[in-house]
Order: structure tokens, then C-alpha cells, then sequence
């Protein structure tokens, strides 16, 4: 099967947690968006045309007939695919219910540039922001990369199901990376009490296909138009 | 299989979209933290203790030995068990796509009051719940509302999935009510774009059990604490 990733090009952006599952099983797909005409063909598949079931919004995902949106749930249908889920329900639906709090957390670190509504210009609510990411770095971040934590440790570690990875692993790494973008100062204390978040960071990493993923063009930078922006002004 | 809900008492909040599916489909089920000594037993389900698998936060599904968190997951795993969703892989899929759709609605629209975190207090953050709710029902509520009307005509309706309601017709019923609670001068307007998502609540509304559950002690009253607030100072 080869699959068709639609995501807007030039950022890492949400679709990234799934490009990191497709990349990291050496799983053979198209990101289209990022090839001539490609744009044009998401933007079709949104507005539906002929299609009875359109996508809210990107990422989404071409799998044969199937089209999947929301990367929890892209994630949910890839996971055993691609050998990063087991197939036993109750193990799929935990690793979809951790997934699904990586999308709340990834939704309030977008706000921490963008508190009012995305159609807002940062400069134009740059002062909210700031009330925003205080809040965020002081009570919302440790919270979720606290709990993070104890499911690590629950575990019996190294990684969230114990000793295989899957691709919530693989989305523990991109958080921690991403923070560590945008908020580098907060985040080396951040990091003294979640040892196990970073250590799953690092042991992914080092994984063979993803190293080499990690370096190539397909891996965009992290920049000032993605999820994870880095203003020095919002960092502590 | 008797069902055990937690979730906060006193509001309806993220739970009543759980609730909704339970009592439509008469199951049976036990609203945990209404009961006396409930809070403690969801507040220790948290903590974990002993259980490996702690959820995030309420809502949660106790069923059997499962635990699942995470409403869109709830109603997932609930779907065809109510009879609420069919048992065809791409149909569930769809299904969830869109009920993870109301979830990213359900939290703009919390973020109409709490912009800045739900750690503020409403008057601490007033000026800016008012920046955000403006386009949020200028921009935000008129792009979802359109979507699920988009895929109401594309179904051919009555439903999401044509003929029979779905979990998801309980949700967009929920949203409309909400809504109008929150929003009554806003919502007027509102409406008018999307017959369709208003045909579903009307329909939902006069279903047999869902009728008796509405009018009974059950369904609290929308407040201020929970996810759909009035203040009448952010209606438009």
C-alpha cells in the first residue's frame, strides 16, 4: 500500500506527528502538498466535490479508498499497519487515548503564539500571548509532560507500551523536540523532572530509518509559521 | 453491560456528550461522581494507584475492565455497542473523524470565556474572552457549522449517515443547544446558514428516551461552569 499524506507544505505542523510513523516504518508514501499540483489537489479533496465525505482540514490521509483525518486518528488506523501499535483493542485504544492528549497539548502550544484565534496576526495579540505562555510554562506544561511521565514509569519503560516502541514514542519525541525550539530556556527546567519523556526522545532518535529521516530535505525546520514558534520574548 | 461514567457533578460539560449516547440507547449506567463518595473514587482513578493505565481527565468510561478516556473515544468504543454507529471499519472511521472534529470545536468554543487558560478567572481575562468569542462567531462557529451542514447534504440526510442517527447526531444535537444557550443573538443568525445541523437537533430532540432523559433530573441545567456559558456581554 503506498499512501498519499496531504499537509501544508513548508511547515512540520501537525502533519509531522504522522510523517514521523510513515518515515520511521520506511513505509512508501507521496506528501503530496509538496510536489507540483499538489496543493491544488488538497484544497479539491477539502471542498469535496463528488466526494460524500470531505476533511475538516489537514493532515489527512489516502489509504486506497479511505480518506483519514486528525492525526490521533490517522495514527489510530497506521498503528498496527505499520508495526507501531499492537492490534489488541484494549492496547489500541490506550495508545489512541494517550495520542488524543498529545492532541489537546499540541493545540494549547499552538495557542501559546496564537491565544485569540488563529486569524489573529501574532503582533496584533502579542501582549495576550504573553499571559497565555506564562500560564502555559508555569501549569500546563508540566502537567501534561508530568503525566507523560507517570505512564512512563508505569509502564516499566522504556517506552509507553513497555519494551516496544510505538508511535506515541515517536510523538513524545517530536513534543520534546518542538518545545525544546520554542522554548528553550523553560524547557531545561522542564526537562529535570520528566527523565523518562527525555529519554524516550533520545532512544528515538537514534532509531536507523529516523536518523536518516532526521537529516534528509524531507525533514523540514522547525520555523516561525509551524505549531512550534520560537519568540524569545514568550520563553522564561 | 453496566456502564460506569466519571465526570464532574454539577456541570454537563465534555460528559453529556457521553451521556447523550447512554441514555438514547436506554443502557444502563452508573454517573459515578453524583453519587455519595463518587468524586473520591474518580479523583483516585486519576492518581492511578495500583492501575497502570490512569486516564488524563474526566470524562472517563469505566466498561468491564477498560477504561477509556477522551469523549470521542468513549463514543467510539460505545458506537456500535449502543447501536449508534455501524460496525464497518470505514463508516466508524468517519464517524470518529467527525465526532474529533466537535471535540476541537467543543474546545473553541470553552475558550470563548477562557482564552488564556482555564486557570484565569472569567473577569481576569474579559477584555480578551471578548477578542476571542468575536471571531470566534464571526469566523470560527460559522466554518464548523458549515462543515457539518456540508456533510448533512452530502449524506442526503436526515442524518450524518443518512438514514440513522448516529452518535453524532446526538453531538450536533448538543452543540445546537448549547449554542443557543450561550449565544442566543449570535445563534439566530447562525442558523439561518445551516438548516440542515437544525433538522438534526429538532429531530433528536423528539426521540422517545432522549425526550424523558431531557425532562428528568438527569440532564442538568447549563451554567456557568461548564463548557457552554452566557455571558451576555460576548453574545453578538
Amino acid at each position: 500500500m503506498r499512501y498519499q499524506l496531504f499537509y501544508w507544505p513548508g511547515i512540520q505542523g501537525r502533519g509531522e506527528f504522522v510523517r514521523l510513523a510513515l518515515e520511521d516504518a520506511g513505509a512508501a508514501y507521496d506528501d503530496v502538498a509538496r510536489k507540483p499540483g499538489g496543493m491544488e489537489r488538497m484544497m479539491a479533496m477539502m471542498e469535496g466535490g463528488r466526494d460524500k465525505r470531505p476533511p475538516f482540514a489537514p493532515p489527512f490521509l489516502k489509504a486506497g479508498k479511505l480518506v483519514i483525518a486528525q492525526v490521533a486518528e490517522i495514527l489510530y488506523f497506521l498503528g498496527p499497519r505499520l508495526k507501531l501499535a499492537p492490534r489488541a483493542e484494549a492496547d489500541r485504544l490506550w495508545l489512541h487515548q494517550l495520542q488524543l492528549t498529545v492532541t489537546d497539548f499540541v493545540k494549547e502550544i499552538h495557542d501559546t503564539h496564537h491565544p485569540l484565534g488563529g486569524e489573529f496576526y501574532y503582533e496584533d495579540a502579542k501582549a495576550e500571548a504573553k499571559r497565555f505562555t506564562e500560564n502555559f510554562l508555569q501549569e500546563r506544561a508540566p502537567k501534561y509532560l508530568g503525566y507523560f511521565e507517570t505512564v512512563l514509569k508505569k509502564s516499566g519503560s522504556p517506552y509507553v507500551l513497555g519494551r516496544k516502541a510505538s508511535y506515541m514514542d515517536l510523538s513524545l519525541f517530536q513534543l520534546v523536540e518542538g518545545l525544546r525550539y520554542a522554548f528553550p530556556n523553560a524547557m531545561r527546567r522542564l526537562e529535570r523532572d520528566v527523565p523518562r519523556v527525555v529519554a524516550v526522545r533520545d532512544r528515538i532518535a537514534g532509531r536507523d530509518r529516523l536518523k536518516k529521516y532526521l537529516s534528509s530535505p524531507r525533514r523540514l525546520a522547525f520555523n516561525e509559521q509551524g505549531i512550534f514558534r520560537r519568540y524569545p520574548e514568550l520563553d522564561m
